[in-house]
């Protein structure tokens, strides 16, 4: 059943999570303002699904109706260009949408439950697929826990100092799991009805503990969130993130229990490790179409502020040259996602996968070139905004036709529509929220290092190697022993944390 | 009749082109050592079009039985993305396969003439499917005869002093036209059987003679093709274009008489410009699949020269970050291509082309990238191709052991590999074929400008800066006859040369 | 006499400025809190004058004792490079320190006056003198009220709807000059002691009453301030800018009043541009020195979250891969800087100015590249600052124990280091203040369209065509009326803005 | 005595190298017209040094007269600069002047054997000074055999299949020592009167038969020359390299003799480490040098070809967009350059060495931007130059007057310019020469990867993080044993190859 934001407010209200933001405890969270914003933004993804324009890309058909794009399994290619459009849909409106990492996670599950049946004959496949087609009915939104605390980085799990530093299982038995640990970056967390507990890397035998994945209630005891407001509700200056925006939040799990049908995986380090994989894949994916959907504002809103200044960018020629780059950078990004659709690779377990290549170089681009997207978005809105007066300043008569003569640029525009455009610009990418997209950009869904290891781990290189020396008229001197290029060592698949979280 | 490789060598003992070649006629283009690797590659898109495992990408079913796909009209979003990956295919075999540019305007002249026949009550377009089928059928090589001259680049093309700096229709008489005019870099120029003349731009009515589409038979009195060597025929240091490689030619055409039923367009500025638009998306498109190919054949050989250097990119982390970036670029315009493959837009003339902004971002993309690739080349290969004696040095014995030693990396691969592969690399990277190569990429299909100047044109930056207004809660304040940003102006769009051709 | 930031902050006391302040008026610049970050960075350009390892740098001797290097008039090379260096000096410290630009501004003033006197048989330069004699006994503050509010960027200052979008001479009589119009971005305004007006650009004839330099008292009637916090006062997680920033404000110049002695160009358009680009070269090659500074803090923080998170640069070489890309940055724009003072250029005044070329280079580099500070400082936090709990979490003894062991990296470290050194990027670099820094490195000393019509203007890239011809061995065919490459014509020099200020 | 080009080229013939190029022994090398470029390249420096315009930059004074900069040992960080100019000036004429070479490897010497006898007691410096005295008097040509052959790049000199892959001394006696082995890139080599050998790297105790530094005579028993030809001597169609070019070479050493007063050091690893990263230091220092002249040929190349094809920098944006970048890179790697001069750091021996960080970015900066200055050297070309026919061409009656009409671009400029200064950009960037020129910049002095070593080495990142640490008002935890970041660790210290040989 398909809810409705509304809906989805009122759902949040029969759940009591213990939740902390700015050093207290919050009551309700459906009432809190400062998480407000995270409320909205999820409550597009919800609205959407029942809008005439929207319904066809944020649906999915299914036997019992339709279901949410964001809870389902691809099937095809098309279903995959389909998720990459709906999520630039949603971020191009609410900036950070949050459920399509619900969509990461359960077609990465989708694919490892699979793998870990086939290789020890459990039955976690079955357990999850109830466990989804229950999700998708209530329509849920899930948070994902995986980024761990990790401690010293250049320690395993189990050499930590504190072992908490990565979530774990403490104890096993006859009814579940009790884990504990922490996970550092769980967007959306206070405002979501469950947490889906993954595995954010592979691991050895001697960290096995760490190979878990299941779903925890978002109140279920032991469960502590620390969080962060969402956007910057009652900032009347944050154009946009008074209205939209995430919580990134903390969350500590002390000795939580966990039935044995809500675990998806309970030490096969193997299958964690490829359901790591698989989640990151998928949500690289996903996050290209999320940026791209913050591209689009900022084209936006340079375009505005642009005509606003006076300054048409057919007659400067450097005015035209920076939107161009705009837009070369948000698309060349974005055709990534669509190559990654295109040539999906299907998974055993019948789902399909965005080609990892072509995902992790979009999510590689847009990680390194959201800075340059800042860059051109101040080169275009010009030096106002370092000086541009907060909300408080707009009705003070004294000033009031001072700051009337700054903010008029093209003299049929009026001068509250530029001051307006320059602080949605300033908030986008020149603020405590603009520094959030920007990291959340470089390192959700993993850092570059780890998107760089996925590239080399899963490219022909050694097919193009033969194409040469077959060029050079020669076979191969290469032994069967050696070394595959392009071929991921033990060594080196444990530098990176595979995948963290993002929004 | 899909031709093999020898039969098109064969065709061509029966054309009598007026060829000179470093200062001398050319007698028979089938049997000059110098033009052979053009041949060569050229053979190559006839002979896959036979092959088993290239059969279904290189060629298109037909009536008359199948035809190759570089001589084909796109029909749907499939084809686009068939025929850019046919490309890379050729490519990465060929270096530069020359018959996509056919391909490419073929598909204009599809749009164009139908274009100028529903403006004007022309005919240009069943003339146009005539003269197509019968390319087909015979399976053609067919040059592109775009780039003008061009003169004093600030001037138009009837302000010009010499009136040959741009191709023009000299005179109209019943049985057809008679043109005149240089085209400066037509690829391939020596080994086709017949030359496609095109606008290079669109013109405003005092230059309507300049628009003009029409086909000229390679050995028509009055062509006089003035052609460069086609690769490095006979040297042995050059391991690629020994084999592979184009002619780039300058050809005069001196008062070539052009019969009505092979004339496209004689006049018409508009369906000229369309005409030089529809063709140059098509060739950037095509261009992508090209390069894509070429980096193919540099990941390739990096990835040999690395190994023979005894640098296993697993445990030196600069070499693989070079891999990893050599295949980023190569990858990333790729994405391009197939983005502008699924979002094609069909034409009022039933084809398909691809959709502009991406290829264009791809085009451009790959135009400054290949400086790049270049780069990452040479750095993943060492310096010792500064130092590489030439192949006379080969069989020396006073210097057989001094050298065996220099090229000896990984003691299991021989000394001679190595240095084949130093020699390769050179010979793609860095020689006179090298530098053909990154100018070709720059300035084919158009320079850098010219891809910036459609992106601007075609991207609805409007439709961004409505989204922005809309968040920001209010109506659009711009007045209906406010100019759309993101068109280009009268004024704009004569600046760049809209198309050249490509290789 | 060498004041002490307690003597600079007593002697605001007793000016009574009109300022405003989040929509309310300031009663004592002294006393206010959101101010006071601003007055600790001007402060320390006032104590390190006085300390041991400081003074010869900070200083400059002169007859009446030593004066503040940021008020002298440099007269060798070597003086350029001692303010370069003062200037990182004190950045490094403070992050802005705004009084470089009282020595920009003096040193421009320096030459223009003296131009305009030989041009016009004025007598602007020894009232100039008059003035810099006092300014630097009484050791004085001062803003520089430059950058106009503009209107229509496409219309010239006269052509614009409201007269107030420049700063204009309104009344000229016996004793002295009325002034009108806004200065758009001024930095410290509030806490200066004077201002200094200055043209924005060169005029035409039409415009002149625009070309008007003057010393207005921070408090003289008709003076309107409208102003943004300094820093973020008060707030505990802004590690850097709770202690030191800028106010960047509005000021309003409403019939102000100046009288002669303090008028140093009034209506003189040709000394006014030179002026302004005098300015602007001193100024981009103080910004230099600053943002080196500012590079200081990145590389210093960023090795100690590095060292926090238990990643040895030695061992991991992307984390070394980016440590250096920061250092390169940094140092490769500091370079300019230096080259810029090494090849000074003498002023016929007597002065010296940075060469133009250098200082513009060094400017446009730091204003994008600032980007990529920030993007490497990211990379080198890891994602811990999206889901960093403020400073009213860190007392909470109920999420206490969570937090710790969120914020242990390496066993030996303090988990509070490494949350405050996060705390310290996030303030620098992905928050309000940020994002101040990022703008401000963008368009402060004008935008980079700007620094590159200067270096167009300035390279002698006549000499270098004649090397080549040379080299070609013919002579030069230019007929000697042909215009010179490298030289701004008229219509060019109109659309940057000249210079605005910065921080 | 300072020699002229004349004598020099009159002294080779008094030398008997074993010579091979293409296979066949060079008889007379003043007279071998393949390396006449050579001969004419190092001919600059000698004939620069008499004329009245550059005698100041080229010569320094000493006791027994003027001796040529490119000899001398640099006491002052002006002496850094002149030379850092000289190079410059001797390269936008010539392109590679070869003879900083020695200079670099004289001041290195100079600070290496001092350092040696400091430790070891041993008497190198004095026997150096002798040498250097000698060579100064007879204002010697000097190649620098540096790069060893190196064979499997993971494993260290002695445990390579082939010895002869690194020099080494193989023998001891009473008079002297025996070296063999392989030095693969020597510039300039047939046409020098002496080689001076150097190590290639720092080297274990195990490798200590490697830290060889010493004098050999250019026709010594058992040095063989396996050269390439010097530019391109003969073909009208190389503008530039006809006339200047360098040969690089490999050179085998078979058990040759040198007696004692001609050895620097032999076996003293430490002191060997250090002589090879002084001279490293030193030539990249110069490599900035060489490649800003390189520049000026490119930029003077540029503006003649906008000028000939009719395009105004001033009217044309993304003209003068690309100018500007050009200028851009070439001056801002140069003012690392000055930097390091200014900053040059004063050697125990009393020599002055250019400040490291500075000198290593300089070069790290142009090794990969010389791609980006080929990038605009063709954007501002234009397409021609992939379809220009060849010299042959020129006078064909034939093909003549099309021609003609190709090559015209501005009226007023006669065809034939053009044509030319298309040529010499073709020559210079898109050539086998002008492939040499992008890698030599690549791997000269090292390959990118050792300069960053290098420029963390040096940089001091403590000094950073400790100026952090007083902000957040808090000692250094760090205990006084811990690893000062910015040390390079032993490992660290063998990846790179710390320095080759450039031109």
């Amino acid at each position: 059943m398909l809810m409705t934001a509304a809906g989805y407010r009122e759902s949040l209200r029969r759940l009591t999570p213990r939740v902390f933001l700015n050093g207290a405890a919050v009551t309700s969270v459906a009432d809190e303002p400062r998480l407000a914003p995270g409320l909205n933004a999820v409550g597009v993804s919800y609205d959407f699904a029942h809008t005439a324009e929207n319904k066809r890309l944020m649906t999915v058909p299914a036997a019992g109706g339709p279901i949410n794009r964001m809870l389902a399994i691809d099937a095809t290619a098309d279903d995959l260009l389909s998720k990459l459009e709906a999520v630039r849909l949603l971020c191009k409106e609410a900036g950070c949408a949050q459920r399509y990492l619900a969509h990461d996670a359960f077609n990465a599950l989708f694919a490892a439950t699979k793998r870990a049946d086939d290789a020890d004959s459990t039955s976690y496949h079955q357990r999850f697929l109830d466990y989804l087609a229950d999700a998708q009915a209530r329509d849920l939104a899930l948070g994902i826990a995986m980024t761990d605390a990790k401690g010293d980085r250049s320690l395993r799990p189990s050499a930590q100092a504190r072992p908490d530093a990565h979530l774990h299982i403490k104890e096993r038995n006859a009814k579940g799991i009790v884990i504990s640990g922490i996970k550092a970056i769980v967007t959306g967390a206070p405002y979501m009805h469950e947490l889906l507990v993954m595995p954010s890397r592979t691991h050895r035998p001697e960290d096995s503990a760490c190979a878990v994945a299941c779903a925890v209630p978002i109140d279920a005891p032991g469960v502590t969130i620390i969080a962060r407001a969402a956007g910057r509700s009652g900032d009347a200056a944050a154009k946009f993130s008074a209205k939209y925006g995430q919580s990134t939040a903390i969350v500590h799990f002390e000795d939580v229990f966990v039935s044995h049908e809500r675990v998806f995986l309970a030490g096969e380090c193997e299958a964690g490790g490829y359901l790591t994989t698989c989640y990151a894949t998928h949500h690289r994916h996903s996050c290209i179409g999320a940026r791209a959907g913050f591209g689009d504002l900022l084209i936006g809103a340079a375009g505005l502020m642009t005509e606003a200044n006076g300054l048409d960018p057919e007659k400067y020629a450097h005015i035209r040259e920076a939107m161009i780059e705009l837009i070369t950078i948000t698309e060349s990004f974005f055709a990534c996602g669509v190559a990654a659709s295109v040539y999906g690779m299907r998974d055993t377990a019948g789902c399909i996968a965005p080609e990892p290549v072509f995902a992790n170089i979009g999510k590689l681009l847009l990680a390194t070139k959201i800075y340059d997207m800042q860059r051109l978005a101040h080169y275009l809105s010009g030096g106002l905004i370092v000086a541009l007066p907060g909300p408080d300043e707009d009705h003070n008569p004294e000033t009031k036709a001072s700051l009337a003569a700054v903010f008029q640029g093209r003299a049929d525009i009026p001068p509250e529509h530029r001051r307006d455009v320059a602080r949605l610009i300033t908030d986008l990418t020149a603020s405590d929220e603009g520094g959030w997209y920007s990291v959340i950009s470089l390192h959700g869904g993993g850092s570059p290092e780890a998107m760089k290891r996925e590239i080399w781990r899963n490219y022909p290189v050694m097919e193009k190697m033969e194409l040469v020396e077959k060029l050079l008229g020669r076979g191969l001197v290469r032994a069967k022993s050696d070394k595959q290029p392009g071929r991921c060592c033990e060594q080196g698949c444990e530098t990176p944390e595979a995948a963290a979280e993002d929004a």
